[in-house]
C-alpha cells in the first residue's frame, strides 16, 4: 500500500487552503519596510548578494518580478497580526516585522552553506553562486541589517525601554534558533533520536523566531502580560504545527505545489519527524532496513520507496498529521484567555488552518 | 641588502614596547564580564565551541590556564579607557567592552573558515576541529552572545536611549567591518589595488570596531559631542596604525615574538599593505616578477625571498613604518581638542606607542 492512497481521518482530499488574507493585506507594507531596511548597493559587493538572496535582483543585478514577500512571509505577518489584534496600529511593529524576515533569511543563507544545498526558490543558492566566503559574509551582513532594523522600533510612541526589550527578545530567540541548529547537527550522526528530543529541537530551531515575532508584536501593542504570554504560547503551537507540516510535505507533498519531488527529504537523508518517529517505532526487519539505508552515503530510488513503505507501516504519516492537529488546537487554545475582536479570532483560525493543512 | 638590517629613522633596535599598563589594569574585570556574558555549557554543543575558541577550555572541555584576555584585549581596553578618561566609572562600559571582544572573536571564527586557516593561538581553529557547519553556527552564537551583552549596557544610571544608541553604533560599525571583508575578498583576485583603496578597506575591516569601541566608551561617559568625536577620530588613527603595524609584522616580524615565520603573509599570498604598495610602485622586471609570483597557487622559498627583495627595493618597509607613524600622530592629535587628565594623556600616548611599535 503506498502512502498517498492511505485513508485516515486527517486526509486532505481537496486542495489545501489558500494563503490567509492577512498575508496579502500586510504584504506591501512588509515589502516596503524591507526595502527601507536594506541599503542600496554601493558597488561594494555586500548588498548585491543580499538583494539577490531576497529575490529582488537576478544574478546580473537586474530587478526581478517575483520577490521574497510573494511567498508566505510568515514571521512578519504573525508579528503584525499580534500587534493589530491587540488593538494597536500594526505600523509600529513594521521595523520588527522586517527584522524578523531579514534574520530568517540570514539563517537560510547559512543553512544552505551547511546543507550544501545548491538551489533555493528555483535559483542557485548564494554560496553556490559566489562561493562560501562571500555567502558567509553576506549572511552576516543580512543579520546586521536585521539588527539595525529592529533598533528602529524605537521612536514615535514606542519608548526606548520597549525597543530595548524587543531587541532582547529577538536576540534571545535567535540564540535559541542557533541552539536548535546545533541539536540538528547532532542528530545527523544519530539514529536514536526520541520524538520528544526532536520536538524540542524544532521548538528552538523553527519555533523560537515564530514565537518571538508574536511576542514582540503583542508587546508593541500592550503591556498586559497575560495577552503577551497568550501570543507567545500561540506562537509555540504554530511553530510546531508549521514545522511538522513542513516535514510532512518534505516527504508526502505534491511536487506540483511544493516544487520538490515526493520523498525529497528521504533522498536528502533529512532526519525529519516522520523518520525520527519511524526510527523510534520500527521493529525487527523494518528497523534493520532503515538503519541499513541510512548507513549509506546515497539513497537509490528503491531505498526511498522502501523507506516510504516503512513510514507507512509504523504510522509515521498519521502521527505527523496528528501532532500537527494537536499543535494547531493548542495554538488556538492559547488565545482563549484573551478576548480578541471577532475579525482577529477569525484570522487566527485561518492562519492556523493554513499552517496545519497547507500543500505548499 | 636584506630588509631586517635596513637602517631608517623608524628602526626599532631595542625590543618593542610592553603591553600598556591599562591592559593589565582592566584585564580582570574584562575577563569577568566575558565570563558573565557566555552562558555555561548545557550539553547542547553550542557553548563548548564558543568557550574553546575563547581559550577557556581545551579540546576535551577541560579548563585552560591561558585565556583570551591574556592577549592584547585591545578593543575592550580602548572602550574602558575612553570611558574612564572622560571621568566616568569604566564599570558602566564593561558590558560594551565584553560585547566588543565577543564580536571581534566571532569575526575571527568566520575569518578562519574563509581563509581556511587551521591554527589560531597555537590551537586548531574551530572549523578545523569541528567542521565548517559547527564553526559557522558557533560563530553566529558568539555574535548573539555579544549582542545580548551590549543590551546589558542599559540599567544603573545608563538610560535606555543611550543603550539603544550604543547598540546602534556597534551594529553599524560591525556592518562596516563586513563591508571591509567584502572589499578584502575582492582584493584577492586583483593586482591593481591602489594604496588608498587598501587604506579604506582596513578602515572598515579593522578600524570600524576599534573606532566604535572608543566612541561607545566616550558616549557612556559624556554627552559632549566634541569629546565623543575626538575619541572616534583617535580610534580611526589607532585602527590604521594597528593594522599597518600588523601588516609589517606579518612580513618582517620576528618569529620569536610573533610566533609566525618571517615572510609569513607573503607565503600565504595575503595582499597586505607592503604588497599593495609594491604592486603599485614596482616597475619593469620587478613588477613582472611580482605578478608572476602572485599568479601561482603556491609560493616557493625563493619566491618569498624574491618578494622580500622587491619590497625592499620599492621602499615598502619604510612606507609601512611611515604610515604607521603618521597614523599614530594623527590619533594623538585627534585628542588635542579635549583636556584629558594627565594620567589619561600618558596612557593614550603609551597605547599609541605600543600599537605603532609593538613586536607582537
Amino acid at each position: 500500500m503506498s502512502p498517498q492512497v492511505t485513508s485516515t481521518p486527517f486526509d486532505q482530499t481537496t486542495p489545501g487552503p489558500e494563503l490567509p488574507g492577512l498575508v496579502a493585506r500586510y504584504r506591501n507594507s512588509v515589502e516596503a519596510a524591507l526595502y527601507r531596511s536594506v541599503p542600496e548597493s554601493k558597488g561594494d559587493d555586500l548588498f548585491f548578494p543580499i538583494r539577490y538572496h531576497l529575490g529582488w535582483v537576478d544574478q546580473d543585478g537586474a530587478p526581478t518580478e517575483s520577490s521574497l514577500t510573494h511567498g508566505k512571509a510568515l514571521r512578519p505577518t504573525l508579528c503584525l497580526f499580534a500587534c493589530e489584534a491587540l488593538g494597536a496600529d500594526p505600523a509600529r511593529a513594521l521595523p520588527a516585522a522586517a527584522a524578523l524576515e531579514l534574520i530568517h533569511n540570514f539563517s537560510l543563507i547559512h543553512d544552505d552553506i551547511q546543507d550544501q544545498d545548491v538551489e533555493r526558490r528555483h535559483q542557485p543558492t548564494l554560496w553556490h553562486l559566489l562561493g562560501i566566503p562571500r555567502a558567509l559574509v553576506a549572511g552576516n551582513g543580512l543579520q546586521s541589517v536585521g539588527d539595525l532594523a529592529i533598533l528602529n522600533v524605537a521612536g514615535g510612541d514606542v519608548p526606548p525601554e520597549t525597543a530595548l526589550r524587543v531587541s532582547q527578545i529577538l536576540t534571545e530567540s535567535y540564540l535559541e534558533m542557533i541552539q536548535g541548529q546545533c541539536l540538528d547537527l547532532d542528530f545527523e550522526s544519530k539514529t536514536d533520536i526520541a520524538a520528544g528530543e526532536y520536538l524540542q529541537m524544532i521548538a528552538y530551531k523553527t519555533g523560537a523566531l515564530i514565537r518571538s515575532g508574536l511576542e514582540i508584536g503583542a508587546l508593541l501593542a500592550t503591556d498586559d502580560q497575560i495577552a503577551i504570554q497568550a501570543f507567545s504560547r500561540f506562537g509555540s503551537g504554530i511553530g510546531r504545527a508549521f514545522q511538522i507540516r513542513d516535514d510532512f510535505l518534505g516527504i508526502w507533498g505534491d511536487q506540483a505545489t511544493t516544487g520538490k519531488p515526493r520523498g525529497n527529504d528521504i533522498r536528502r537523508r533529512k532526519k525529519t519527524f516522520p523518520l525520527v518517529f519511524a526510527l523510534e517505532n520500527a521493529r525487527g526487519k523494518s528497523r534493520e532496513e532503515l538503519l541499513r539505508i541510512y548507513g549509506q552515503e546515497e539513497l537509490t530510488d528503491t531505498d526511498v520507496e522502501n523507506v516510504l513503505t516503512i513510514l507507512e507501516t509504523v504510522g509515521a504519516q498519521k502521527q505527523s498529521r496528528s501532532i500537527t492537529e494537536t499543535s494547531a488546537q493548542e495554538a488556538l487554545a492559547a488565545l482563549k484567555p484573551i478576548a480578541l475582536p471577532a475579525w482577529a479570532q477569525n484570522e487566527a483560525e485561518s492562519l492556523v488552518d493554513f499552517l496545519a493543512h497547507r500543500e505548499f
